[in-house]
């Protein structure tokens, strides 16, 4: 913060304040704000119908409840001039746009975005944040190991996503918090969730699911499924491009080496294969307390990945109005080289009836 | 847009854009936004991965998708520079400041907010809007009939919740929103969730539940129980100032009336009778495709009631450490006067083992 020249930092509800108080406070139109100055104890803002929740999540910090006629945004002010100068704040990057101009305007600071700041604390996972992510890596295997009982010729994607859903809560997560039933042609959307479609036999199927464990750490995993019957010899060919892409991408990472070299070696067996037209995103995402977060394996990120950093490897090949086929395993960045998260067979499983 | 002296108006992922456009993107970090010039056509800018959810959803504007490596803040200027001078943008509400401020660099516009232009569209609900809140009310209502198959002495409040949880959905929602179960002392927690306290004989007991159905539109309904057993007379005395607090203030709502005026009226009953100071939250919020939305029925809100408002009316009494009460209806402002969407008894009613 001193670096940045940040009189503070302002966090409102969500990961980044559960992240630095363990308060998981939900978003909402009242505000809740961490004030976190560059000198000096912080504080947090918050409703005073919320104060017993802030207290029995732990928090230490000092609070200062408002009540629901006073002006939130004034309190704010008042603690920023309460250290000093109206200089510049660094606002949490999901802050909504109806808190931070209000703020802007309130305290008649300039606005910066305090997202690579946090990033730079969330990304490296210490050894609980490693274990709540393996618990939850473990949890949504244990989904994919069942897919069989619910995915079947004659069922509806929505139907087989619920009994999923339900599976992902049993299994180990707090929530569900996405289900991705991807069958023959929807496959090739890649953030396709549920439909009515009848799934049917020797059909490709994109299963990318995910949910939240109580820690507040999240899951995502994607294996690709034929329903029944046999593969096309076509889509094996595909598969197999595919299925190599994404263990050379999970091989290369390593400490020092950059996110784009690593999405750059899925992309390059990828293209070389024919398909590259067909991989329309980016390799990855980091994970933690968000489903997606730093840091993003993309063309253009030149970060090196250090130990400690946790985040999907997912190449995909889509054919539009015809089918698609994705793996996606969360990976974390060891003092040596890469440990996988998920484990369950990344061949293509035919799931028999 | 003209009299706000608006160039545009730009609306990412959530309800604005659903309200707008029927397309229920995810909110991301990859930008979804919609812009809306004062002059001219609009264009929705979304990320390629994502075109196909917007044509499935019947998205009739154009769209612009961007590929993984393009710049879509740079995509939202150039459309900004095509219809002219860069002046002010007004920002949809909730959209995280990750994209405002990157939105306010790009464009080099000044930036304001648009929720109060979207809440004058949103508010007054026209007759879909009203049938869609009536079916929200009555699946809650359905749910809360069923209160006595899962509220029981010696269970736990997590094992209620996850009960009326499932109960939500069977009954008619896309998804269970939100599950107060505040039993005892925990009632007097306004935002309790759900605890692992085991729910004693005789306590009062807070349920304050809501889910979002097919087609967006949110309920949120309150009763309060007694889990067997009688309550002390001293509770009933307490809870029957709320009843006549809550029906009074849901009887003043008519065209015309303030917000503020419908919040002094429960407030009054209550502070008559001692209670003013626990009853520590506004009387109500506006409803629909949020669950928390203008109008708000609080102290300092002039505005008046129009026929096709939609909000709660949720007077609470909160007693620390030993219990508290609410009572919650969605009601709608009608041409002569009110409508509540719930209908279920507002007794206070014991359920018997």
């Amino acid at each position: 913060m001193a670096e940045s020249g940040w009189e503070a930092i302002l966090v409102s509800a969500g990961t980044d304040l559960r992240y630095l108080t363990g308060y998981n406070a939900h978003p909402s139109e009242r505000l809740t704000c961490l004030v976190v100055p560059a000198v000096g104890p912080p504080v947090l803002v918050l409703p005073e119908l919320e104060a017993p929740l802030a207290a029995a999540a732990g928090v230490t910090v000092a609070v200062r409840p408002w009540a629901e006629t006073e002006d939130p945004f004034e309190i704010v002010a008042a603690q920023l001039r309460a250290i000093g100068r109206a200089g510049t704040v660094g606002l949490g990057n999901r802050m909504w746009a109806e808190h931070a101009l209000k703020l802007g305007t309130a305290t008649g600071g300039r606005l910066e975005l305090a997202g690579p700041l946090m990033a730079c604390l969330r990304m490296r996972k210490d050894g609980a944040e490693v274990a709540a992510l393996l618990a939850a890596g473990q949890a949504i295997d244990r989904v994919h190991a069942r897919m069989g009982e619910w995915l079947r010729p004659g069922r509806t994607e929505r139907a087989v996503g619920r009994d999923i859903a339900e599976a992902i809560v049993a299994e180990g997560h707090e929530r569900a918090e996405f289900t991705i039933v991807g069958s023959g042609p929807n496959g090739a959307s890649p953030h396709h969730d549920l439909s009515d479609r009848l799934i049917e036999t020797g059909d490709l199927v994109v299963v990318d699911i995910g949910g939240v464990n109580e820690a507040g750490y999240c899951s995502d995993s994607t294996r690709t499924y034929v329903a029944g019957g046999r593969a096309a010899p076509e889509i094996s060919d595909c598969y197999a491009v595919l299925q190599a892409a994404q263990d050379a991408a999970c091989r290369a990472v390593r400490p020092g080496i950059t996110a784009e070299a690593v999405d750059a070696t899925a992309r390059h067996i990828i293209e070389e294969a024919g398909f590259g037209a067909n991989f329309i995103h980016r390799t990855g995402h980091g994970i933690g307390l968000d489903v997606h977060e730093d840091p993003y394996i993309v063309s253009g990120n030149s970060i090196a990945l250090e130990p400690g950093m946790a985040f999907s490897i997912e190449p995909g090949i889509y054919l539009p109005g015809r089918y698609g086929a994705r793996i996606e395993d969360i990976v974390i960045c060891t003092a040596v080289g890469v440990e996988r998260l998920n484990t369950r067979s990344r061949d293509l499983v035919t799931l028999d009836a």
